[in-house]
């Protein structure tokens, strides 16, 4: 957590953390300084001092919002020096805080930037002040990477808000399907215009921003065998069809780069093959036994074990038994999620799940099983908070139900009634 | 403009480009995939070869979309190796895409990432692929900076179409303003509730989802002395006064990271003060004085020079009579733009600004003139393409009047009335 900044500088042996770029849709920057309207900021935290947050002129009020210390570069001069040359400005911007802190020996450096430019500086820092070294640490062992892993309680309330906002949308979109009419073997209006995947998301757009969130990395809402391809996002002109998967992933954000949210729901639009039903009941199955199995000391990877053990029972092939498959379970159970949508810990059957889970650590927990070639694609997904007593918490729950009843449908449309977990009502 | 990307990587004696990250809210990639839901992807472009990109099994059908030679990367493998590092999984990706495609010698490479990552990532292919030798460019002369700073055909219809949204959402906001009336020197709804700055910049938001458009940035909608600290954003809270400033800067972009617009008005509901017709009267002047002159040829940074003579001439302290003022004319007259909000040129009165305008180029001219003091901060803003034949255009007009008349106020609230540019009706 934040609050352990200064022991993690110390136990990765780090003497400041400098972070640089806009405070908006840069998670480190962000991390420190809360969502602002500044777009150059350097922000420097020399172990043992609080940070100070440097930047320019214009954005002098909106800095200080920060509630940090905050200084105003003269940006007329750094600009007559550098001759329009960006690279040489961060760079010397970097050396003038820097300088300026007093600091000097390993450098933690973050901040999202053109990566052929912030090479180009930091090399030139280092050359002019040998004093500096800038350390590169991989995200899951990082000074941030190691505070960002646990939320406080501030976090965890930003994180459960935007999990309302996603199944109120969610919610919203259900009750959109549902109200429409089937022709042709699929979903249209009462007008007879076929609904498409794009006119979802654009309701999807619309009641996101109504509620101060937004999609930066996109939504999916794919059909059919796009939902196969976990990340295939859905074509805009795609139509909705009875009887095949419809796969709603939201990932929203608060508007302006802030904490995420991550959700998915599968559903059968009237009814559900046999085939399609029998893959529902076991992804269920395997989010029901991980989140029964989630507490702290346990190592994420196990969990992501279990699946692959349920799921290859069942004659599943999964990135375990067949690495390379694009059948199966063909990606990992989960990440760790909070101002970026994937964040440590993994929940991989790797060294990279070999992690203890903590409490205060939020992640996505989704199995799901794909045959792109068969139309199969289901996922179900839920974001969890690990609580203080070691209780995993889903921060917005919503029904896990397969089919959406639409109109116009005789019985045979809600053939698997009641095999869901019966939360109807909202459905 | 792209169909000069080899001549320019000659130009530049580059032998190969390398991007790196996702498809979206990433200009480098963008620029080169189109907008794709891909958030790992890696593209090399040879010199004189067509650019091949690199992506993960899951987004296969996401990156063929880009229409490019795609090959999907062993993830698996990489996963495996790497355990878990970020650092490491990064340089083997470029040290496989380098290797793969023979590229040596000089590669710009560019993408937002962390950059101590990145910084660590990059060192490391360096020492494993000696042949290799990462190039830092400044914006305004690397490889694609250049290519960037004209536009072809198709992208000023993108930027033309964010324009018609972007004036289409203050229209909208115009006739929200003046459709409520005044009560205790504010705007309040019928119910009597006073507006804020935060029920407008909700409008706001939901208006650009609506059209499929964004604003990652931000919107700057501030109401008198924030009014004149160009880059205060308006607090949420503010209530919208008579007869002071309400300055609106909207910069949205393509959902996704597509294609900006910029765009600043600045009104006076009800009336206008003497002083602040003044400024207005003066910044109207700049703006036509500026628009006048551009042509291809001439210095970006001669039209800042005008606008400092006009301002000067009234008796206004400028960035250039007194360098680190924050009252008067306290930035520079514009910026390119394009899938980044400021892009070369820059029309800076510097080094910046001794960039020839070319047929092609997209630029905001905005000036403006601040006295937080005294309540007065006004700008206006507007994105003009320098069209092939020479002349340029506003890709979005829209009127330019100060004074927006609000519901029951008498007729001393129009004062105004007739010196603006007379485009009425749509106020």
């Amino acid at each position: 957590m934040k609050a352990d900044l200064d022991d993690l500088l110390r136990s990765n042996a780090m003497d400041a953390l400098l972070v640089i770029g806009p405070a908006r849709h840069n998670p480190a920057m962000v991390y420190l300084t809360g969502l602002l309207h500044v777009s150059d900021g350097l922000l420097v935290k020399p172990r043992g001092r609080a940070p100070v947050l440097y930047c320019f002129p214009m954005e002098r009020e909106e800095a200080a919002r920060s509630g940090l210390e905050t200084r105003v570069l003269n940006w007329h001069e750094f600009n007559q020096t550098v001759k329009g040359d960006t690279v040489e400005l961060m760079a010397r911007l970097c050396q003038h805080v820097l300088g300026e802190q007093r600091v000097t020996g390993r450098v933690a450096v973050y901040g999202q930037m053109e990566m052929g430019e912030a090479l180009g500086a930091l090399r030139t820092v280092e050359e002019r002040m040998p004093q500096v070294r800038f350390v590169s640490e991989s995200k899951h062992i990082s000074v941030l990477g190691r505070a960002r892993v646990t939320k406080d309680a501030g976090e965890v309330e930003r994180i459960r808000r935007m999990g309302k906002v996603t199944v109120e949308v969610v919610g919203a979109v259900v009750d959109f399907l549902s109200s429409q009419s089937v022709a042709g073997g699929h979903l249209v209006a009462k007008s007879g215009k076929p609904i498409t995947v794009g006119e979802v998301k654009r309701l999807i757009h619309r009641l996101l921003s109504e509620r101060g969130a937004e999609d930066p990395e996109g939504t999916i809402f794919s059909v059919g065998r796009d939902a196969g391809i976990p990340h295939s996002a859905g074509l805009d002109g795609d139509l909705l069809p009875i009887g095949k998967p419809v796969l709603l992933d939201l990932f929203p954000c608060e508007a302006g780069g802030g904490y995420f949210y991550d959700f998915t729901r599968t559903w059968c639009l009237g009814h559900a093959p046999d085939d399609l039903a029998a893959v529902h009941e076991l992804v269920l199955k395997a989010h029901q036994q991980s989140l029964a199995s989630l507490r702290p000391g346990i190592q994420a990877m196990s969990v992501q074990e279990r699946v692959c053990d349920l799921f290859e029972a069942q004659g599943h092939p999964t990135v375990r038994s067949q690495p390379n498959t694009q059948n199966g379970y063909v990606h990992s159970l989960g990440h760790g999620l909070g101002l970026e949508v994937h964040e440590p810990p993994a929940f991989r059957a790797s060294v990279e799940g070999q992690v203890a889970l903590e409490p205060g650590m939020v992640f996505a927990i989704e199995p799901g099983l794909y045959y792109p070639e068969r139309e199969i694609g289901l996922r179900l997904e839920d974001t969890v908070w690990l609580r203080p007593d070691g209780k995993p918490e889903v921060l917005a729950p919503y029904p896990m139900d397969l089919v959406l009843p639409v109109r116009s449908r005789r019985k045979t449309s809600t053939i698997r009634k009641g095999k869901g977990p019966g939360h109807r009502a909202k459905l």
